[in-house]
Order: structure tokens, then sequence, then C-alpha cells
């Protein structure tokens, strides 16, 4: 086995406020289905982005750190860190959930997927150690 | 892709004693098989509930995150914190393993697939952060 | 030495948005000061309290840790949890920053002291595991 | 200044049963005090024991760190791990909270002081990672 | 379902330098492709590893943990810990990444799968919270 | 109280490799002294770092975090993020111990103290989650 296949992961985190709301509802329907979280609060978000592929033998890696790393601070941590998510543009339309939050961020990253040099495969973003969501791409519907 | 499939998972603690033992051998043999864990310890036991389904357009979610606390916190917290796990009539025919408490708290959450909004996938115990057992069900058999 | 002085602390996470932000001052002069943090952003909140007295030798304990846990629920988590501290009013006249937020906190669990069973010696609170403020009371003035 | 003046740190793990219980109270006057920490249950317990005093330029440490966690090792870890706490008997006679721990740990490191290289000065037991008890020892009477 | 199947994973932790270097390659290549990893530096490396398979019904465990932990225990902290892994001479050869890691450590704990009681199903290397590489075996390829 | 006086901390982490070694010793009497840790290995190192002070009523702040941050960036963090310590000419003649570590970063970072805007109170260096070493300046002496 000259190549055998890994999944890397980089986890970064970042400090964002958000509230769960569907504008195109009642204020009084919201709040019945997102409760609390109907109001604007905040989290210190973790986000994990894990790309698969063979070891490179020459370089012992699947795909270089450096490269995830730097692409993973411009899309997330540079668009999100200290922001109002409601109010970030490429969110603004959708719920603001873990779970859109995965999608959408899956979407930016696999956008660059070339320059991250192997299959992205894993987006999972905590609101906290209690809570999180996780996508594995379109490819799983 | 209208309806991306995620993975939404809790976690929740409680702190309980167990101990390793099958009534059905010898003190000796339990002695052997199970080493210090046969005596009476406990843990801050962590439990991981996860429910995999496509994402909900109106809300933004797989499923409600508040149900699922809330059928957690009946189903696992009140009924295992602070108590001796042999002793719960529910467990007390099995080995109080990691792994047979995997099991035995997937049937109840399974129990109440319907109320929980989507698929039941995974259920995870850690003893400690060093040890834990992760159970996907019936299906993988 | 029959009854021996301990500390006994406690710890609670909530789920907040704030902006540092000094209504007095100009736009420019906050964003000068406070750079993004005077955008709204949000933390999970971590606040540790602590209480130092000798052990009472009836029942092992410098308070009663159940008291202290009521307490913190209801003046902190209650207060704060899944909310916009800029606009609680009991906060709403200072910056609302880790430090701030942990006077605050000790004015109102302190207000309580009779209750708590021992006197408190210490707030902390974390915005994230990078960054906290702890306050020890006005005596230290 | 040669001789700086640090604290050094080491912190173990250790997984036990115990219960709230003054024997000398009837049942109901130790449910009423202690609610569900009277039941059997357990955590697994960190323990934090700390020295303090002046480097020693020949090898740039407070004590030997090696001499501390074996001490610790001895004196907790294999005194305590797996352990029904209740009926460990240097610690049967008073209630098996966080603070009587503390003190009773803190009693067998310090009789081992020679042997630990520097003066003991902290003993902080967390039953979980929201409560903790830390003793200073009896100069702070 | 008598036998449900089950993952247990065990997790340790040890503290090692190490380089990223491809010998066969310039100093400058190196450097070009590894930057600041291509210096001599260190972390403290946690390994999780994981066995899957039917719980036995008279142990209620997939496979006996305390096996897991030693044999874990002889094959990488005994191996690893406190040592320069680019020359430990069964890694020596390869660029010594998270990934490369983790091939080579699934296959010292392979060749004693008969001895761990359950087949090996995922070795996951974390140089730091942040970083990680998992390993799933030679049949994902 | 107008100015109440608090501490506010920071941490950072960095990744390095070092061994315990006393150059104007011979090797047997280092590894008599230092046993493992003789040897070359490495930590995911944390520093944290205090300052204490009166908090200021236009910021809410005792000193800017921000400030700080990229003290603690340029002193800590940049100087020895992915090196061997040994080799770092500003430790280079003591043992590269957690002690000496903390009171090398201490003597860096005071003298910054008028950029940092509030005295330096404490140091404390964690080798791992287990292993500390805590400084709290020349004036303990």
């Amino acid at each position: 086995m000259d190549h055998p296949i890994l999944t890397i992961t980089h986890r970064i985190e970042f400090s964002a406020a958000h509230r769960m709301d569907n504008p195109s509802l009642s204020p009084e329907r919201n709040l019945e289905i997102f409760g609390p979280c109907n109001r604007i609060h905040g989290h210190n978000y973790v986000v994990e982005a894990s790309l698969t592929g063979p070891v490179n033998p020459e370089t012992g890696m699947v795909a270089n750190l450096v490269d995830l790393m730097g692409i993973m601070q411009e899309e997330i941590f540079e668009q999100l860190d200290h922001q109002f998510l409601n109010e970030v543009s490429w969110l603004g339309k959708i719920v603001v959930s873990a779970e859109t939050l995965a999608v959408a961020i899956w979407e930016r990253l696999a956008a660059r997927e070339k320059e991250l040099g192997a299959p992205l495969t894993l987006v999972r973003v905590f609101e906290s150690e209690a809570n999180s969501a996780e996508y594995r791409g379109p490819s799983q519907n």
C-alpha cells in the first residue's frame, strides 16, 4: 500500500452573534419555533473542516495544512469573526443555524477545492461543546 | 440541492457510580475479567446523541434541538444522574459497561423517535475523555 | 484544626451577544478603542464564583453547593443567557466588557451573600478560553 | 534575582464513587441536607497539588516533578482510583465531600513534604469542571 | 438483536519532538514545502484507537479495554513518549507527519489484532486540538 | 467604588521542542536528574499572562486586550513557536524548564509594561494540562 487514504482535519474558532429567525414568518411563529434562540445571542463558534485523499509520499501529507489553514482563515475567520451573522450578506437569506452555517461554509470551501489539494469531506460547526451540526456534502443526498 | 442532509449532535453530562460485574459468574471470575472495574467506582459520564436528516428550509434545522435536549434530559439525565447504575431497573440485568449503556440509551431514545423529528443515528457514551463506546443502531448488524 | 478554611467554586456557562461601546463617545472613537469588538458579536461565556470559609463539620461543606448553584442560575443564567447584553437593563449604562460584567455579577451575588452561606471571594468571567477577567471584590481596592 | 520563587502544579485524575452522608444524622436529615448527592454516585475526580519555592539554578526546577508525580501516584491514585470513597479507611469518618477530600489529601501529601522537595501550598479537588474545592493549608486558619 | 455491533475508543497522550523533512530533497525545497514545520519543534500528541465488533454478552464488552490500554501503552507510549520522532527507527524513513504517524501506529497495533480481541477500525493522531489525521486502514484504498 | 481592581488574563499556545539539560553537568548526571526529560521532546505549550489594575471607566477595561494580545504575539509566539527552545539565544544559558521559561517570559513582557497599560502580575506556563509553573514576579522574593 504505497498511498494510504487518510482524512486530515483543521479546527478554527470565531466569536459571533446570531438569532434564529425566519423573516418570512411572523414574530409569534418565530418565537414559537425557536424559543430563546430567536433573541440576539452569540457563541464562540468552532468549525472543523476535513479533507480526504491519498498521502503524497514526497511530503507525507494528504494536502498542505498551511493551505487549508490559510483558506479557512480567509473564508471563515475573516468573514465571520466578530460579526452579527444575520447581517452577513452571503448568509442573510437563510435561518442562521449551525446546520445552514455548515452548508454555507462547505460551499465557500468547496469553491476553492483545487487550492485545498484534496477533496473536502466534512464541515462541522459547534455552537458550543454541547451542540453541533456536521455536513458531508451534497453527495450524501 | 434544496434539502441537504446533515447530522446534529447534542451532548449532556451526568455523574453516576457503577461496577462491571456479571452476577451469573463467580466473584473470582468477575475480578479476573474486570480487574479494578469490578469495584464500585464512578464517572462524570458524557453522552452524545445524533440525528440525521434533511434540513427543513422553513426552520433551518434538521430537527428542533429543544426537543432533542428535552428528551435527553428526561430519558438520560433524570434517569441516571446521581445514581448507582447497577441498581437502575432498566439497566440491571446487563453488565453495566459503556457499550451496554450506549445500547440501552439508544433504545430509550429510539422509542421516542417520532418526537425527535429525525432518525437517531449515533449514541456515544464517554466514561472519561480517554474511554468511550459508540453505537450506530441495530441496522449496523 | 477542626475547621479548615477552604474555597469552593462553581462554574456555569451561558451564550450571549455584546458589543464593546461607550455611548458617550463618538462612533469613530469607539472603533479606535475597541476595534472589531465594537461590532455586535457573541460568546459562550463561562462564569466562576467562589466562596471561602471554614468547613462545617456536620456537613463537610463550606456552604451548600445546591444553594450556590441555584443562586447563580437565578442571578446569572436566567438573566443573561440568550440575551444581547447591551440591552440588559442592569448592565446597560456601562461598557459591557468581561471586567464590568465580573463586577456587576459580583454585586448581584454579594447581595445574596446571606443565602450563599459563606463570603463571596472571587468572580471570574471567561469570554473564551483565551480571555478572562477576575474580580476579588471591593476590599481589594 | 538569582532564585525567583515559583509555584509548580501537577494534576492527576481518578475515577471513584461516593455519597454525601453523615452517619450520625438520620436518613431524612441527610437527604434534606445533601439531596441527590446523598445517593451513591461517582466522578472522574481531578486533583491538583502545588509546591512553592525558589528555583534551583542547577536544575531549573522548584522541585523534581518526577518526585511530585510519584508521590501523588502513591498517595492519591493508588489509594482512591476505582474505589467507593466512603469505604476508604482514612476517609471513612468524615462526610466525603470535595472539601474534606482536599484536606485529607493535603495531610497525606504534607506528611511527605521532605520528599516533595518544596512546601505544599495548594490542593485543589475537582468533582467536575463545574465544581471544585481548594485548600491552602492550616496556616490559612 | 443479541450481539449489537459497537466501536470502542481509547485515547492516550505523549510528548515528543519532530520536524517535517524529506531527506531526499534539498534543504531549500524542504523549507518551501514545510515552512516553519521544517524546524525541530514538538507537541503533546494525542492518539485514539478504535475497535469495532459485537458485544460479548458475558462481559458486556466489545473487547477488554485493559488489553487495548496495555497494547497502546507498549506500542505507542513506551516507543514515542519523550522522543525525537525523526530518530525513532521504525519511523525514520518517512516524513514524520500526523498522517504517516497514524499509518505507522496502525501497523503496529494491527500486528497485535489477535490480542486486541476485535478488529482495529480507526487510528487518529492529534498534533493539537486544531490539527489531526485519521486512518481507517488499508481496506479504505 | 468607582475604579474596582481586576485582573485580566490572556492565553496563547505554541508548539516547541526542548530538553532538560544543564550543560555544565555530565551527561550521566543530567540523565540522573532529568530522566526521560533529558531527551529532545516537545509540547504544545500554553502561556497565560495577567495584568492587574483599576478599570478605566471610559473603556470598561483594565488595559486594552488588543495591546496585550499583540505583545504576547511578538514576545512569545513569534519568538518560540516551532522552535527548539534550547537553541533560542535568550533562553540558551538556562535549563529550559517550565519554571525558567515562565521567568524569561515575565522579563520580556515586563520590559514592555508601559505598553501593556497595567502591571504584569502573573505568567503561567503549561507544558501540558497536567504540568505547569507560575511566576508572580520578583516582588514575591
